[in-house]
């Protein structure tokens, strides 16, 4: 039971640009639930939609909600069902609770479950809270326990790398392929590092700031390009592979297909308008494969083992990291373009 | 050897909407050839385009050529390699010329050739003349001897029913699935017969004109709907599995990918503009696959085994028969609009 | 709650050849679960397993159970949380109850949950009581309202159907292919009903049995052969695109190996000993795939589509009905090999 | 023309571990061949396959032959239709010559054309002469041009390194997945190495011999286990993902199939014995997948993209390299199951 003196901090999106520190009451705690107290979490490219717009895509929330669906906490109460997660339990947490009953979920796409209710989103009415919090209330099986040489950064990272993850997935197997990823925005960055760390051959990555390609590098693209320059001829005489659409400007699918080699395969994982105008002749006449990527499923465990190895890193892609009442200016920076790739929020000061 | 004085009459397509019999020179007769006297050739749509346009998207003659590449004829001339293939035989032709020697046709994907000389088109320079002639001479590899239970009617229809074959291999099995078709053509009308005889659960074309949808239910559609009407709300609710959209039409590729259920698959056939506008974040947000099929490979053998088998039904698509004369009327009655499905012309009278 | 006097007649596996009517309590009714009364149940060839050996391959009984997991009844009584279905529904029941938690029901995969607790079988401890029996209890979410026009018969042929179209799905798309079917019982006949629904080219069964060899050619199957007896040489010349092994005998297997194409697959539904003696190298010489396919996951609804289309026959492979009280010598009938495809049994007389 | 005074130094199998060096024309130079000085070759299991039993499985050579497909060396001759491929060039080459016109060769499985003609093999009759000898002269189009920092060794490993990268892609994407490897020769050990940057998460290796489990932790493996020793229980509590049997021994395709998890995947790229005794139970209960490996398919420029790029390294695995004379010595060293991996031969002494 919650009792009704229980409040905590959150910082809630009310509008259009309009994110303000609330005080509101401790969620309900059922009995498959546990609570968090969040220590850090990640601004994703939707809560920035959200952010601008009061809205993402076609998602418009009913009410004033709290964003954040990428962090990691500390268990600090479960309910009376839970009895593998102990307080004081270092977590990340899977953010998708899929109804497990439609045919979707049942065929192993959960991710394109109607009655999907993902943390920090407004797909579902009301709105399902995130974890720009003090707190979050959980389901237990949502989880993962953290091995102890995981830092929260990293840990923060695995719901977009899982992401990027699924993206990967959607391409079969990547290995001795020619790599194009337009966008050096964290999930592109993050199909850069992965797509390295499972054989690429050649990876280049497109994207007009110049910080996001110097980043890149970092990541392990074998070269960056500036879209607005001209492409080195020699670059693009026979096409890509596959191509990771990550930027979600109209302008980037377009140049994906184009530099498709025939037969080629473009994965659109970034948020695009709804109308977009494409080249759709070359669809057929290259014979492509245009396959959308949403959000992620059954990768979550395999992203936490592929950071654990050693094998991946990436760190060096939190650039900024902010106190919790910061978080408002953290946005605004991010809606001003500045030179960020994924910015991250700590905790409510105990 | 062709002697000087061998000439053959053909219909020569001299610009756009200029189709006129000419008298040429009977091509010369490679050792691994064959020349075929054409019994019987049918009028595709890239044929009705050249015609229309001049040209075909980027495909632009270099000069007066044949169209047409679908046909049945009799071999009356074998070069001295070809031991196989008798003289008086009944073939129908594969018109693939791919290289044999890129990565696209090592692979097994030889319709995505650089260097494809497909008869009848002007994707090379000088284009590759095709079957609306008196004579064709094509690589003996290319025939397939027919049965003698198939009419040259069915047998002219193994070419695009090849493509329409690809389309749905595109696909994956459609046993089960519920599909839609946009485009009530001959690619689509054998979309159609094809996914019945696949175990297809429920097929819907979609067509403007009535004499197509009336086809559709003929070839064996569930349900035809009118797009420019309001689509039946109980069909729609919970979306396609696979659909085809073989129309060209921008708006129908607009209308599958809306209506394409969460997860579903679009397969492009039609030959669409260079530019079309599409609701390009729903391949995203419903995780789609947009699939191209072009043309063919590896199933015109397929395709003469299952219509020889007596399961499939295409003669009720030859929807007219003309004399070889009558061809630039044909293509008029087609650029016109007139309610025909696929027209087919007779061989030049003996 | 189920009242202390609440007893039903049941058929009982005590051991070995040892099914008896016994009288036993009314299972326990949850909340989401309702109450059917069996109208119709199959006996399945791992039912047929348990009866022979008193047990199924690894799965030993601790205690005696009901068996029978193919069954059509009359929904008599609901639990509080049932509003979907009310008292008087004919349904079609699927008994896979999967854990819907762990890797493989999460990836659709939920026919390999090592949870699964399926009707009618000894996987799990102790076995979960089965169809044969007046009353059986399940949750409702596994019951498929029928249509009218199904017959009792017909829709209690919906489970092992099932297991038919998991195998087919497994080959991928078997449309245009040649096909082998070692095994011509009721899921060897299945396979051969849904192949040529689903299109394949050629379809050829192979059994000992004379009767069914005749069945299978009602199923559709174009060729049938005698595996005692030569195969006759024009037949096997090009080899099998794939084969599915539906007998459970070790030289089957062998025979679709060495039937097989090169690159063939060959699926693999029938139960085997633990031990097989097979011609493994031509696994990697001919480069085949041998595909395992056990029970089935996301076909159910499928199937009642299929079958409701009408498009589908399977009325004529329940070659004998008896009454509740004669189903121990049905058993017996079919311990002896007499010539029987599948038996069904009706439901306890009111 | 090749006069009739050239001849060249060759080592030729004559029968069971009878390898002589013995002098033989050069062969014939067709139009579009060149002839090759042979400056590095490898020793393959299965050129020791000849060596022992004086053929390789069903292969049994017609007459002597020259064994050796592995291979890099220097142009010095080149037929009148060669343009592209000057004298002096260092190439690797492609060992398989199929015949571009068999259903498996259109289809992309050209590895599987019953025509191949494989250097250094006794499956066609008369054998194909291999590259143990002072020269070979193979189709310009099978050569590929080595860059400058390619060493013999290493270029020399592209054959074998092929054969691994086609295992690897009968299997999908390794990415995140857990692996066994079964026998650590060269295949095996090459197995490893592309796992490893093909980003595995955990790969395991089993051999009986110390010197194969201590060079596959050199090339990548997480754990190495002797199949003689009992494996420790927490390593195979949930099974593998996939297995690779790489070893030809029927006990370690047992292996790989009890340790597979449930839906798991073995690829078999070992050369069995034709008749071996598997759980094939296991094949269905667990719904496994055991896929054949036969050589190689469209990989060839893809291996040698990766090994130029530097994130590969197999110069470990050259356990020893001999002189021309000492072959036989070599061919004895391998018979008597010394501690070597891969053996290669340099050229014939200028």
């Amino acid at each position: 039971m919650n009792l009704p003196s229980e409040s905590m901090e959150a910082m809630l999106l009310h509008g259009e640009r309009d994110l303000r520190p609330t005080r509101v009451p401790i969620p309900f705690l059922g009995d498959s639930d546990v609570r968090i107290r969040v220590t850090r979490a990640g601004i994703c490219g939707s809560d920035l939609h959200y952010y601008r717009h009061g809205r993402c895509g076609s998602f418009v929330p009913s009410t004033s909600f709290i964003l954040g669906h990428e962090f990691t906490g500390e268990v600090v109460k479960t309910g009376f069902q839970v009895i593998h997660l102990p307080v004081g339990a270092r977590v990340a947490v899977d953010p998708s609770q899929p109804c497990r009953a439609c045919e979707h979920c049942h065929s192993g796409r959960y991710n394109l479950c109607a009655d999907m209710k993902y943390l920090g989103t407004a797909s579902v009415v009301p709105p399902r809270d995130g974890a720009f919090a003090e707190f979050i209330v959980v389901p237990a099986i949502n989880c993962h326990l953290l091995p102890d040489d995981f830092s929260d950064g990293a840990a923060t990272m695995l719901e977009p790398l899982s992401v990027a993850a699924h993206a990967l997935k959607r391409a079969g197997s990547v290995a001795g392929r020619s790599l194009l990823v337009t966008g050096g925005g964290p999930i592109g960055q993050m199909v850069v590092v992965l797509a390295r760390a499972f054989g690429a051959r050649f990876i280049c990555l497109s994207d007009p700031r110049s910080f996001s390609r110097k980043t890149a590098l970092l990541s392990g693209a074998d070269v960056v390009i500036d879209p607005g320059a001209s492409v080195p001829e020699n670059l693009i005489r026979s096409g890509f592979d596959i191509a990771f659409e990550a930027s979600g400007a109209p302008r980037a699918l377009q140049f994906a297909i184009e530099q498709s080699q025939r037969g080629g395969t473009i994965v659109q994982v970034g948020t695009l308008p709804d109308n977009v105008t494409i080249p759709a002749n070359q669809i057929m006449a290259k014979e492509l494969q245009l396959l959308g990527a949403f959000r992620f499923a059954n990768v979550f465990n395999q992203v936490i083992d592929l950071l654990s190895s050693g094998r991946l890193k990436v760190e060096h892609l939190v650039t900024k990291v902010v106190s919790f009442e910061d978080l408002p200016e953290a946005f605004a920076a991010l809606d001003r373009g500045e030179d960020l790739i994924k910015v991250q929020v700590e905790g409510v000061a105990k």
